[in-house]
């Protein structure tokens, strides 16, 4: 199967997930994906992809327009033809949308009025590729009040939200990204953000690495010029770190993914609301008196317990490692094993981040009307084709939803197909992507202001500080005042009066 | 003042009664109303039940078939056609509906089971007029299966769900009801219920109190036959307390509002799930951290502080009694009055039962982005119509939420238009229904076989004991397992081992 | 067996009352105690009383000063000797634990302030049989500031607080109690606040019945002057209910036991703090992981259930009525027979009223270092006396802790010999009998002044507009503020603005 | 400036804060403390000693016995007499004490049954200075149990549990601790276990330093046999870090104090219940209704402020760190400075490893009644010297209790005189206990055993593994059942199928 095998594609707190074999592509990727490659690849990813901000936009292209967008002269108001979308003519509805994000972002309007006085990224030049969403059009403008000039394009074929491209777009964006963007799509908007006489990126900032790879691979003399790239996901971390170890990576590379802030934020508080949301969008199901068992007792699995326990379900934890486990036990949940409770529970949640947690056996062991669904890792935790067998009748009953129905007329009702069930069917809350979003737009104002010698062609993660300066902008969104240390503290602490306050290994 | 000042609006969760004008119904009922008082009553009514049970019934009618049911000949894949509804091609698309609600309401179905040997209704000749829904269908289907002949309208004009209707029409019973009728349609479709050749009813199942008076108005010789009256609403409940008082009442009546279960389920538990779902699902706002004002600490205000300090959120509660403002105390929420918080709140909600609770003057000084919604009293507590005015400007930014913009930007986010956002945006679970629904047909059953005597022309409650047995009916849902009272026991504690087991006051 | 058979237990929090042998005391109460029946008294009711106030009271009484106090001369520092105490020299030690008292019961200050102004019970001769407690203390004063004149004696003969006793006596009043009375002592200090020339009793403040019915029996004319009764006890009130029923009552009375504000203090909230108290003193427990089953799901139960969940125990659920049980499930506690879980749990508590909940084949059962305990009903509801056997060890490790240890060396722990664990091993709020207290208070004022007629010779429960005004003088405890009804929201609601604001049953 | 002016005496999860001058004491520790001095260290350490253990060794001597220790022959009953402690006539009880603890320390008796097949510490020699109590005496007996020989003194010259010494003495321990050591007794004790003809220790165990300490300054060729260190507490591990930093550490070490389980557990699940027990212990207080500001939201904090809300409290945080900050507004607290709440809490607990941090002035501000305690560090957090004013007046009102009186009347209620409340008020679950005791005998294990040059001269963290290793020992006591990995899933994972499961820097 190649080099890739054992590729952790575990994405916890990605917003969606890559799947796209990085071997392969090398070879691959500008070639006109066949019927049949187009198809697995739409499987694997599409729907995620598709519903992951259905709330959100709930603006729907009902046109029935199918010419695509790459064959269209596009034009905004004021004359500008650079870029490529979906329909210019939605920008004021996407403008309403980026506004709204910005009331739940306060971290990056605050580094927006900061930048009336200072523009620490004049003279940047930051290509980006991320999902386009209100939220990342927040972060381009802010990023362009900092003295930036950003061209961008999708890093998902499915996840743009079309009327904020169009906003964007209409506000003087070099942007070229629409939704349901084919592969051959995506390379070529990845492409029109980098080839441009007479432009060229001296920053980088990306989301699963593949506007990395296509410099690496197209335009590698572009790293002369680049200073650094800031990097998001899992995915793109590793990629990162595997290009590092092997001696290629040519500049200093931001990790965002693993900061304190990050970490916390999108896993145990953000799953804690989307669990109930998922769930209760999905099957109306009422959740006192439930019996859940969750798979994992990480950071998702906590907040998915944490949640649930709240509104009255009963629920079981099964864990590998010892000691999460004696956190589920003091926390008050039963640890058992899957077996133990598979005929009795009405919910199964899966968040280890492994594959095959939950397998034909147990589905076959499942009440009648169990919901399955998934918190944890893409789409490889719950066997779910091992239910595509003849025997068994799939039926959508709702969009998301899959009742699976054994022979003796049992039924399962399967969410989102077994992929993540927070970007499928709940949204992401804006103030916790603003706290991610905030940290990119901080590694990139420091790769690009540090002074030489201070990164080396290393992959690194933002200075304690920094993660602290993040947390200390969204206090104002709750009304929240921090103390400050006296002088005669600090020094009895041994801190700094103005931080870090903790060891880097402090989470 | 106008026809439609008393319509019942449909009050599932509210506590305290509609103040209606019963006298001048009287007079007014039956006109045909005016084109504009029809128009404000859409304004009124209109969302609340249509959005109601809005992801329940996902199915859209997207068909331009303009023509009144009342116009159109319609039958049965039996050749049946006593019925009027929208759309009988989608029987199956409400089956499926029904079959899914069946797996939440146990009760019912154990019912069903218990059928098999005895028919208690058989001879039961029940006329009914409620909300036509999937759970409406299984306790339809249930008195059939107990030897009930059925003929049914529903209760609102806009809460319908039409495939249910048409599964129902399929399966042979006479339902007169539409989503979308008019004040006219309404009425008509009642009438078709009870005006028929040969078939007089001899039980009436009420939800508001309609159709009770449609027969006493209309038919009242029809009273000699009807052995009872169970209804379910407070509007319903109150009308028929003002007969008893009045002396008019001429048969017995079961209060089924006032019931124990009704009354813990309906209110703590069902709210403390929908509060969060409501929020969520119109407005994706993010629990954790964010300050919300809940306005009265009854059942409704218990369950949604509950629900929202268990995510995260700081809650401040208002109350005007002393007991419940204890309460709230002793359960960790600080009481105030609204005008100390309501500058600082991200979240204002109403559960008081009172009008005018946020006024003008307060959401003059909310904050920007501060999220109005209702929980409690139909559409009086929030002074909607203070936002009526020119200087606001008001713009949709999706199905049920406002923002109403004040003239130096600040936008207030009103959900629902001050309606009961748990009908409005969310769904109420089945399971909670069920009780409500098996409390129904048991009321049924007892009035149809109760001796000569036992009741008179009064409204009573039900038995404690059989508020035990509904509940009883349930316990097997959550794998829960009674334990019996030796006889030892029992007479130490001067119980029958079978119940009931708590004084009728006690809750 | 004997005469103390039916000896009335405090039984402060328990919901059911003893089954008192009310006939036989008739005849016996005044004989004096064989040796035997006191030893066997002592067993059954000591250590309940003795360490009900055991943290509260830590001064020891560690003189050897064995002489009773009914043969000493005691005089106060004024020369005043109407009062019979353990010893006057502790008065100053006592007036410090009233006056901490005083700071947690904000009601009596308040009714204490406003009787600057009028004096309610001026004229009023009380006699009262309480447990002596600083909060009683508390009491009283207020009670003389309101213009009442007291004398008072102990309801129980273990309960006394000698320095408190001392305090009073110091500070004039005519007490009669200590700790350790005899049986005959106990009717002695009753008939010492009686029986006295040119004084005579117009109001009578009960707990337990004692008092009531010693003037019932020795002075019957009394009653002519009475205006009234006040009753705290389920028991007293148990009495009264049956006087009341055998025609035999000849004044008003009031059932303080039965006000909401008691009922949901006392249980709910008292008992949620209690346990955890009860179990850390006695036994150290670690709370978080355990398993635990609680037996019973009433206000006790619920209390307990919340506590212990919340602090990471995994609870289980027993019961007997079905509404309790579905709200239990609701609650996320799994709902179990005892026998299904016997043999896991680490910790069981009753909370019933019942009696032999726990029995002897359930201990047996049992695993190794179980802790079992009662937070229900006196001392009913384990069977105690059935580990009284010669094969099981019994080991008294601690106070109110004993290791019975079955042959095979495993340990059952057993708490307080099955009494009631919050009053023998917790300390019960101040601020909660300050709610009592102060009905108490209000209960006096109430019958002392009402006009002729109001009061019949029955049984009366407090208002609710009383029990409204005593939860609203603890308010401001809280700094909570009360939100006043408009005249318009008033009229809408149909209730005065100022209360009472929930119909009669509301709780 | 002197060396130790600086040392972090802050022993957050230590059982009992070294004060013990390290400078001082290299020149004076065996002198004969002068009256003064001795005194002075009283205040500082004593009562935080004498308590922390109170409720486990509720035995008391109340013998006149005032002899030393030190002058009495003292002879177990087998003959034997190298040891020397209190009263070996207290070994009965004291062996109760010890099987008790045995009960809650189910890793070190799953040890023992391992060591039934193999004797790890065959041959080892352990001298060990450490709190002498049941649980310790389970480890002893344990490390025996395991192959080593043991001797024994006291870390701290308050906290031994005589009749745990006696228990040990009797099994044939050669102990040398006892109740209220002074200073001199407590090095001679030190000195009487290394200092023995004939065998020379191979392990040292040390909570604090000092034994390590002794033998550097006394006997420093002994470390020639020494084959490790196992240090326990913050301050040792300090020291310990120190002398590796400065080239002098002359045998590897293992720092158990900051391994995962022992932070986790100690600070985050004990404080979560120890700031309840320990408040309820000293105050009786309510906590429902409360105000409480809790100082610091590290692990310690986060426990506090969990536990108050669970139980009805309204919880204030304060904060210098802006992610823990982050962390309680998302866990819903309100983030204030002091100021800003100091006038309105109840209660006011420091949780900071600060100084200083309740000053006078807030003292000033505080309301009537207001309790303050300490949960974090040592005495330092609160400003207690600024209380011992002449205008204040102290008044002790029961034991760790102290009312403070301002000239106006007010009272603040200081517990443990601003020492640690959960050491000096409540007691420490044996089964946190049992964690770190599991995590030293492992780790004397590991060193023991290690092969030539896995350790250098230097400080170590235990392996990852056997941290897990001493959660999966714990999992039984909660009859927690892991889950397996399957080889196809540990590959995928790319883990060991018996971990460590995680990467080191997790908690």
């Amino acid at each position: 199967q190649g080099a890739n095998k054992g590729k952790p594609l575990w994405s916890h707190s990605s917003h969606l997930c890559q799947q796209i074999q990085f071997a392969d592509q090398k070879q691959e990727f500008n070639k006109r994906p066949t019927k049949i490659g187009r198809r697995s690849l739409s499987r694997s990813i599409s729907q995620s992809s598709t519903d992951s901000y259905g709330s959100a936009a709930s603006y729907t292209d009902s046109s029935d327009d199918e010419t695509s967008p790459r064959d269209k002269q596009q034009k905004n108001s004021k004359g500008n033809g650079d870029f490529c979308i979906k329909n210019i003519k939605q920008a004021d509805f996407g403008r309403r949308e980026i506004e709204i994000a910005e009331q739940e972002m306060p971290a990056l309007m605050a580094l927006r009025k900061r930048a009336q006085g200072e523009k620490p990224l004049a003279g940047a030049k930051v290509v980006g590729c991320t999902h386009i969403t209100a939220q990342t059009a927040v972060l381009m403008e802010t990023l362009t009040a900092l003295g930036a000039q950003c061209r961008w394009a999708a890093c998902n074929i499915y996840s743009t939200q079309n009327e904020v491209a169009a906003a964007l777009a209409e506000g003087g964006f070099s942007v070229f990204a629409w939704k349901g963007e084919s592969e051959d799509d995506f390379w070529w908007c990845i492409d029109r953000c980098v080839n441009l006489e007479g432009w060229q990126p001296n920053m980088i900032l990306d989301d699963g690495g593949d506007l990395t790879h296509w410099i690496y691979k197209k335009y590698p003399n572009m790293f002369k010029k680049i200073k650094g790239i800031v990097e998001e996901s899992v995915t793109g971390v590793h990629r990162l770190y595997q290009l590092s170890k092997a001696g290629k990576l040519c500049v200093p590379a931001m990790n965002v993914n693993d900061s304190v802030t990050k970490q916390k934020f999108d896993n145990l508080y953000c799953c804690r609301e989307s669990i109930l949301d998922g769930l209760k969008r999905t099957t109306d199901v009422m959740f006192g008196g439930k019996q859940v068992v969750v798979c994992g007792y990480g950071e998702v699995g906590k907040g998915c317990c944490a949640a649930l326990k709240a509104m009255g379900s009963i629920v079981y934890v099964t864990e590998i490692d010892p000691i999460c486990a004696l956190q589920a036990c003091m926390d008050g949940f039963r640890l058992v094993k899957l077996n133990e409770v598979i005929r009795q529970v009405d919910i199964v949640i899966t968040c280890t981040g492994n594959k095959n947690v939950v397998v034909r056996e147990y589905l076959d062991r499942m009440k009648n009307g169990c919901i399955v669904c998934n918190m944890g890792h893409s789409n490889t935790e719950i066997d779910v084709a091992s239910l595509r067998t003849p025997e068994l009748t799939w039926e959508r009953v709702r969009s998301q939803v899959d009742h699976v129905i054994w022979p003796d007329g049992k039924r399962i009702v399967l969410l989102a197909e077994g992929r993540l069930l927070n970007l499928s069917c709940s949204t992401v809350p804006t103030f916790v992507l603003s706290i991610t979003a905030t940290t990119q737009a901080l590694a990139l104002i420091e790769l690009y202001n540090a002074p030489e010698g201070r990164y080396k062609q290393d992959v690194y993660l933002l200075p304690k500080k920094m993660d602290e300066y993040v947390a200390s902008l969204h206090l104002p969104t709750f009304d929240a005042h921090l103390t400050e240390l006296s002088d005669e503290q600090a020094k009895y602490l041994g801190l700094n009066k103005n931080g870090p306050f903790k060891p880097n290994y402090y989470r």
